[in-house]
């Protein structure tokens, strides 16, 4: 591999503007790939992305954007993917260019849910990605803070540690400090099921549950994130560190969730269908809880609190009454 | 012991109110000494404390309220203790009877700052009571949250369970949960240490630190609080318990937060001298900083934050660089 490395980065929210801005503060060059050719003519003209973190200025001449997926694919050594999981497949269907070759890491927090893939799996079953060249970038980052250029600090996994050496060394700067991990598989279900815990959150939110409560409840999150984790990856890890429950805090506690959110609105009463009209978007956490409740079906970890998120969105139990019983299982 | 032992709380503020309000809903009479002979006039006539929580309405009928703290001794078999560690032992300096035969527990959150023992050992060394008569009672618990009748979830450490249990059914209701511990020691370390992690989490709020920054502060803190605790008192404990990573959350997530408040000013620019003043009562966690830091001096555990806050507080060190330095310490 070259010692400055090709990246290119596949989508247009706000998570991926972030990666982009963090990315330019270190390369010459950075692609971008986004869907939408308006977006891109927007940004060639004023600078910034018009929909998402508008507050964040790029330098264009450091942009290589394009709207054709594969252009990009070919440019890149690196891909890093920030599609929302809900439409990470259709995405990548596109890619006809034979990328087995390359380097993919995923920011994307989230199940496949055509696949119920995590995305590495995803990528290794289906594009035929070795697993020591998939890696996972994960928070705990709020995407605006990085446009504010606030100090966030970024978890890097890979099996092969010097491929995530590599980007994390494209991705620190003076607002940005990253570390290296190997615990890809821990660090992206840790990064899919706290949005299921950031649901019920905003459940018990909703429902007039005080700060008292949401303290028990992610003392509770991150006990049974241990355990879900471990049936499926035993290994030494510390559960305590940023990229598991630093992750979980922000999120859970982020009034800005839009998982926590969608959450909000099912305790207070909305149906899941007006909640997620309402939003406009569907929260990641919603598909995330049906892939961890069917995979915990096998697994048989104590999961009470992903069991009471999939009662409330799946089964359409009564909230109100699910997480009365929930209270009984914490502790 | 008698199956329904004589309780009495001493401390007139919001979290001894708070205990006296959980105990109504089980006892028929609870003793309870407040120096303020004014006070206690006032909630025999209104039924409420007039200074704390003032919207917990009482039964009048059945408070043995009494300015006079040795006839509260005589009276209880328990005692429960909720004055502010910074004038518990002029409290104590008191009592003349004879109270090494009682049970005591102890609600207070801090070190005693004259003799920089934790409350439990104070009670130990200082008033001969044997440890196996000593607990502890913690949160997470706002005392505002149960005076609203909100869901809380209590930890009552002694290291006889059988005593932990008796208390745990006089305080548990419809709105508070609870549960027992024999780590006594851990627990009053936890309920200290997490105000110095709010007093943190307040000096970066002040300072401008996100909400990135606060869950990888406060990943570190329950890390930092571990090994702390590990030193003094090496036990199996889930530090992710609701008493340990609970009460740190309760804390340093929330605005309403003494200590949290009393960093934010620091951080702010206030002068350590101005933000006391200012705020008319001193945070706990301006002591526990003091003990915690001479203590670890001995253990040597790494408390980088700890030792931050120390730095600012006592050796009047510039927060903002002092923080600074922090954020390369922590991951």
């Amino acid at each position: 591999m070259k010692k400055i490395p090709k990246i290119a980065v596949f989508g247009g929210g706000s998570w991926a503007t972030a990666i982009v801005k963090m990315l330019c503060e270190n390369l010459h060059q950075v692609g971008w790939y986004m869907r939408n050719q308006n977006s891109i003519d927007y940004i060639k003209e004023n600078a910034h992305n018009p929909n998402y973190l508008s507050s964040a200025e790029f330098d264009v001449s450091k942009l290589y954007l394009s709207s054709d997926i594969n252009e990009l694919v070919r440019y890149a050594d690196v891909l890093i993917f920030a599609i929302p999981s809900a439409f990470v497949k259709a995405e990548l269907d596109k890619i006809t260019e034979d990328f087995s070759s390359k380097i993919v890491f995923s920011a994307i927090k989230g199940i496949v849910p055509e696949t119920g893939l995590i995305v590495g799996e995803h990528f290794n079953k289906m594009h035929q990605i070795p697993f020591e060249n998939i890696g996972v970038i994960t928070g705990p980052c709020h995407a605006e803070e990085v446009a504010m250029e606030r100090l966030s600090y970024l978890t890097i996994a890979c099996t092969d540690v010097k491929k995530a050496r590599l980007l994390s060394k494209c991705l620190a700067s003076n607002y940005i400090k990253t570390k290296t991990s190997d615990d890809i598989i821990g660090s992206e279900y840790a990064a899919m099921l706290k949005n299921i815990y950031a649901i019920a959150a905003g459940i018990a939110h909703g429902l007039g549950y005080g700060d008292n409560f949401q303290s028990v409840l992610m003392s509770n999150s991150i006990r049974e994130m241990k355990r879900f984790i471990k049936k499926i990856h035993k290994m030494k890890r510390n559960i305590n560190n940023s990229a598991y429950l630093g992750d979980l805090l922000v999120t859970g506690y982020s009034v800005f969730s839009r998982n926590r959110m969608f959450g909000n609105m099912i305790g207070k009463g909305y149906t899941v269908k007006s909640a997620q009209m309402e939003m406009s978007m569907i929260a990641e956490g919603y598909y995330a809880t049906k892939s961890a409740y069917l995979l915990n079906e096998k697994n048989k970890a104590k999961t009470p609190i992903i069991d009471a998120v999939y009662a409330v969105l799946y089964e359409h139990k009564n909230p109100k009454k699910i997480f009365k019983k929930l209270t009984e299982l914490l502790d």
